[in-house]
């Protein structure tokens, strides 16, 4: 991870960019539920970035009314303890489109997250929160990378290993492949990745405050390969790995068969799941908590959440997105930012 | 589908097989708890084919006493109202292992299921019901076939498509693949697949007494491939093999992102998915509604069904599995037979 200016000297409470997502889905509203909320009015130190007018907007279909101060740079937003408008000029009412994604939403989106991430390289801001994006946008919007996980690592200029994770209460999903065809998910098994994604799932969690985390790897095939007569995945791979991890010390334990091993995380036997691929944990997940789910962007410099659900095109504008996806993703980026501003 | 012996001639009622599953798992007790439940007794037309002493130790942990009436044939047990036991020697005491996949349970289980499958070959039986099977057992028993429904299909002469459903109130799944490695999963997503396994669905669904089903098809690749910015499978395969099924008149759609379906599916707005791969419906449907799960063989001349679960060695001989399942595959063993008598 790339060493980060200290950001302690300016002051103690840990500042959250705040962006809205794409324009023309359930991202402005959503954050303007959020920033009209009285907890988020307290947890100060927040700057939302965005263009003046979409803010409007979103204040409008959420049936919000909250003037947020302009300032012209993150340092003076960090002296500020009440949430604050950092204005930028992204994209026009005209080329906004409601329920469509599209290459001006893309870029909108991407702009507001890229001036994010520079703060984030200066130490200007300690975690950011986006609201909803859509990835075909963002792919003709100008992002060439698999997802926003790609790009942010890169643009932090992170090699180490990076994994997204999903959450909800105390239920964590990482995975070793995510936005990839599936016919090339069998090469991302491999013993470094998952272990590389274990090590990163104890630590994220450890962030998040969950003191031993412990931790289940799921199988890649189905009744985890059957004893190798149904794929050697299992055997040749993912067994090593977790044995690997079991000797650094982690609690850590699998492979499991998927389909079985989340009826065992519900129950509460394990923390948290290190998947093989985007959809094993995603239908698991979406199942056990959609109404509440967060993304997290792990092994970043500073935590990045967004909530788990996409732009929700059918429901934009109206005012019927539900919140508490986007709180909880907040919640967890102000939790995370304070833990990783302590142990810098 | 072959042509089977009309066997209307030997009474309205159909009659059933029963088989225990693998020894050493949780088959024998959970068979003996739903012979003892006066509903089984009063459906009639049940036989059982089964070692007389596994019996009497499933009986021993289900903590249950009934007294079958031993018959010779299938034809003698047809003339019964009252369930039947047709004794077999297929495993000695001291061959069973509780707990433990091996050779012995395996043949045992595939001895039961023959006789049973020679008998529907007859026109003797309309239906079978097994206890849950260790697909390792079954192989180490000389089951030759990546899983039971390829052993069934080849052994009734079927060649025309078949393909598990997995099933629970009123909800079901079926898969274009099942016991595979999922590296070969991709070659598997072909537009004839698709559209039998579809079409299948449907019939299937009638027999078990749905009107007009409504069949969702899954996605194969993460948020449904992105526009084909994430795999192709959805654009050049799955969507061309939907428009056919609808313009055959069915109630299809998709394909759907797998993640969001099962949330759509739970909500009520499907009876049925076509699902790409094994976990995909597997995970869902588990966290759904494992506790009531029936797989069902379909697609066979008659209908096969089983508990969903596993043979759960680590409960066997506890007597504490769950019944409910297996009352369930009983009673759609009984209605799709039912159903297909009616038909021929």
């Amino acid at each position: 991870m790339p060493p980060l200016r200290d950001t302690s000297r300016s002051g103690d409470c840990p500042l959250i960019g705040l962006v809205l997502g794409d324009p023309g889905g359930i991202g402005p509203e959503l954050i303007a539920k959020l920033l009209a909320e009285p907890a988020t009015q307290e947890s100060g130190h927040t700057v939302l970035v965005a263009d003046p007018w979409l803010w409007e907007e979103g204040q409008r279909v959420a049936g919000t009314r909250l003037d947020l101060p302009a300032v012209e740079s993150f340092a003076e937003a960090r002296g500020h303890s009440t949430p604050v408008l950092m204005p930028i000029d992204s994209i026009s009412r005209e080329e906004t489109r409601y329920g469509e994604a599209n290459a001006a939403g893309g870029r909108s989106a991407r702009q507001a997250l890229t001036q994010c991430l520079d703060a984030a390289v200066r130490g200007d801001i300690d975690g950011i929160c986006f609201g909803p994006l859509n990835k075909y946008a963002m792919k003709l919007g100008g992002m060439n990378y698999e997802d926003e996980l790609g790009f942010f690592a890169d643009y932090l200029g992170v090699d180490e290993y990076t994994c997204e994770f999903n959450t909800f209460g105390s239920i964590w999903t990482s995975r070793i492949s995510s936005h990839i065809p599936l016919k090339d998910a069998p090469s991302y098994v491999t013993r470094e990745r998952i272990l590389k994604a274990t090590r990163l799932t104890d630590k994220s969690l450890r962030l998040a405050g969950v003191v031993d985390p412990r931790i289940a790897v799921a199988a890649f095939n189905p009744h985890g390969g059957e004893s190798g007569t149904c794929g050697r995945e299992e055997i040749d791979t993912i067994a090593p790995a977790v044995e690997k991890a079991q000797a650094e010390g982690l609690t850590v334990s699998g492979p499991h068969p998927a389909d079985t091993l989340f009826l065992k995380v519900r129950d509460g036997e394990y923390d948290a799941v290190v998947t093989m691929f985007h959809d094993q944990g995603q239908i698991a997940i979406k199942l056990l908590g959609f109404h509440e789910g967060v993304t997290v962007h792990g092994g970043l410099p500073i935590p990045i959440t967004t909530p788990a659900h996409g732009t929700a095109y059918d429901i934009a504008s109206s005012g019927k997105a539900n919140l508490r996806p986007t709180h909880n993703a907040f919640k967890l980026a102000c939790q995370m930012a304070a833990s990783t501003r302590f142990s810098r």
